[in-house]
């Protein structure tokens, strides 16, 4: 059977284009379908990079302000948000334009349009008035998400946004509330934030990132706090009105009695999550099989319950994480072509709230671990307080290690790392030291003995090596 | 036999400091004797710290001059360099008092006064007209390192300075000449650059770091360059007058010849090394062995040539890094315990200059490899322009990953990581994960499969990692 590719890729975020990248670097003959204008999916575009590009100008208004405590008269004249916002347009536009040249470079064929599957080796593409049919040897999923909507508040990209339109205003909002607890809701924050925006946070739980350790958890809202962000704890939106007044119920932590407050704002920001791009008519009548949430299920290799067709990326759920889709990619390109592959451990995976101090969780939590099965679980917690380039800084942090006993045998090696996390000044950038130590199960002596460099905000994690190791050096 | 301790330190810096840390903690009475009014060393009080302080400040200044790509209106109004050294000195104050308390309160003894060695166990000690001798079991020497001085050109503390003048100027100079192209040069150069301070720097080689990976060496002068710091290549200055006239003799690459060229400085900083504190009065009666350079000879657990007595840090030479010397500590102390411990790898030791970005050297050159003996080493340079975060901070840098196959028999995990060396945006903070690898041997599958968070400068290496094995995604 001739087919017009070997592999066509329906979506060119990072779960897709990561797999286009690497299947047509093995020699397969690769399209990526998009219906959107550019590549790049919501990462590039709606997500990662955009975000990012808003958090460096929050760290250098962040910096500025703090100029005075090294003797430096620095002064924040003004911030011209739609100059703010073109910036982070070239930023977005220079990224895609590289992944694009990229992608040409290695012979992939962008084509433009809403894919659809109709059945294993089998696409529809339609742009516009035109439709076609494109048929491959195998078909990847990869359509993404989309911000998820709150009953009630339906997004009218004026006053009751979602990430989407919150990241293309052109004037500074002069106050916000943010509905969410997770990730965009705390970036947003800290952007807005830093820009002096009044920024309430509601939160239904009594901290952010409530299925994250506690001690992380606890550091970044009381930081930012301390940087002028409010947090309604235990509350919920009940109304927006006309004139942007804001009201909310907040309920007695301990009797559960509800309260009602208010508060004005310009804008309201959704951001309670993401749901899957897997509406009906793209693969409903290919009879791709989607669980309760309408993620696509795959197996550990991506592949989907039809043949030849595979999923990557948040269209499958997991964390939804570009990295974690680039990971899916590898491994999803590598099974089709035949070659032996690993399978993605999102256990693993880092997860990473980036702000003034980011926050990073990798692993187990200790009571995960316990519940896991594993025998001796130790949790280490060491403040980032002792470490001097925090506290140049004028920051916070926390270090979280747990610990348990290998099933290994090596009565050495029988201590391992199964948990990092982490709040402090670029806590993302140490992701990656922690993520090699977990899933290539070092033991924690050996890890312990690699020092860090002196003197780095790295040794918070390598501090805590030690003292996990019952060695502590420079903290109690 | 009975002794006044277990262990007496002479000297607190991080060799020493941290001996006596870990030798408490294991139980064993330990002083630390030193000769200045504070603990800490070199480290401390005239060099990681007090730099480290200046380039925070450094950092701040170079994003809010560079505030306007982000639409940001900030100006640099003054820099009040008495301010500056104060809040260095505050800096440095708050890590002596840390540092303090964590030893009183590992029941350390802190004796004040010179400490010399008078025979195994015996230590006098003199503090102004007071003498007394103490004994111990076991002595360790950490008697740190000074600035190297230059023949013809004695640091006078007026036109004249070392690192330790330097940090403690109040006035901003407007011209400095910098004599020197290690770290501590580099570090000094970008500080007052950062100030407006015009900065030559007179180096021997081609390029800054002569013994580094050489695309870090030049991507690191270019980065400078572009900074505004001026580099006068195949130079050695040959005179400095009254009236600050510094001269100095540039050789031509070529054939050798040398033209003689003026610059006019406030200040001239010498900066060509540093030498061991190991006076001849404070151990060569007791007959300790060092090297043709003065320094202490030690076997790879820090034991001198005399029995139960040990050295640490810069005084044994090696890279002259804190964290190399809290290494050698952690194994000298826990040799003396009697416990089993680790020989300090002195190749795995990541090595950093400090900027508006670092550079970080780990382990072996590709030519260091092969002159080493391994076989099949490959070389993987990658430029750091196409990760997004390094394009945000208008920064650059290239990432270099040195691979040999490993001598296991396991063909699976036959390509180990041997070399790691970056320039680019907070590369300091990215050691810790190069170290991991290379220091527990992970495959290099293995490590480029443990995928870093997106959007990080930490993907910089991990990106490096996959191209090294073959799998290059986000990258050529």
């Amino acid at each position: 059977m001739s087919f017009d590719y070997d592999v066509i890729v329906i979506g060119s975020g990072p779960g897709g284009y990561a797999t286009a990248l690497r299947t047509s670097e093995l020699g397969l003959h690769t399209a990526v379908i998009e219906m959107r204008d550019e590549v790049g999916g919501t990462c590039l575009n709606r997500g990662c990079i955009p975000t990012k590009a808003y958090l460096t100008a929050a760290h250098t208004l962040h910096d500025a302000k703090r100029a005075h405590v090294w003797g430096l008269d620095i002064s924040v004249n003004a911030v011209d948000m739609s100059a703010l916002k073109a910036a982070k347009d070239k930023t977005v536009t220079g990224v895609v334009k590289g992944l694009t040249q990229h992608m040409k470079a290695r012979s992939i064929d962008i084509i433009h349009g809403e894919g659809s599957l109709l059945a294993p080796h089998q696409v529809r593409v339609v742009d516009g008035e035109d439709a076609r049919e494109l048929s491959a040897q195998h078909v990847v999923l990869a359509t993404g998400s989309r911000p998820a909507e709150l009953d009630g508040f339906p997004v009218d990209g004026e006053r009751i946004l979602s990430s989407d339109e919150a990241l293309d205003l052109t004037e500074q909002p002069e106050s916000v509330v943010i509905v969410g607890a997770g990730a965009i809701a705390l970036e947003f924050a800290t952007f807005w934030n830093s820009l002096g925006t009044q920024v309430t946070v509601l939160l239904r739980k009594d901290a952010p990132l409530s299925r994250w350790d506690s001690h992380v958890s606890s550091v970044i809202m009381r930081t930012m706090k301390r940087e002028g962000v409010h947090f309604e704890t235990h509350s919920h939106i009940t109304s927006v009105a006309e004139d942007g007044t804001v009201t909310y119920a907040v309920a007695n932590a301990k009797t559960g009695d509800e309260t009602e407050k208010t508060v004005s704002a310009d804008k309201v920001l959704i951001a309670i999550g993401r749901v899957p791009n897997t509406q009906a008519d793209w693969f409903a009548g290919a009879g791709i099989d989607l669980d309760e949430r309408g993620f696509i299920r795959t197996d550990a290799y991506g592949r989907t319950n039809l043949e030849d067709v595979w999923a990557v990326g948040d269209a499958t759920g997991g964390l939804l994480l570009a990295h974690e889709a680039f990971e899916q990619a590898l491994t999803v390109s590598e099974s089709i072509a035949g070659r032996s592959t690993h399978v993605v451990d999102t256990r693993t995976i880092p997860q990473v709230v980036y702000g003034i101090i980011d926050a990073v969780s990798i692993g187990y939590t200790a009571q995960q671990a316990e519940d896991a099965g594993f025998e001796g679980v130790e949790e280490t917690v060491v403040p980032q307080l002792s470490n001097p380039r925090v506290a140049m800084l004028g920051a916070n942090g926390t270090t979280v290690l747990v610990t348990a006993l290998s099933d290994g045998s090596d009565e050495k090696a029988a201590r391992i790392v199964v948990g990092v996390h982490m709040a402090g000044p670029s806590a993302s950038e140490l992701a990656g030291a922690a993520r090699e130590i977990i899933q290539n199960r070092i033991p924690l002596t050996d890890a312990a003995n690699a020092l860090f460099a002196h003197p780095t905000l790295s040794e918070t994690l390598g501090e805590t090596l030690l003292k996990a190791d019952g060695r502590p050096l420079n903290v109690r």
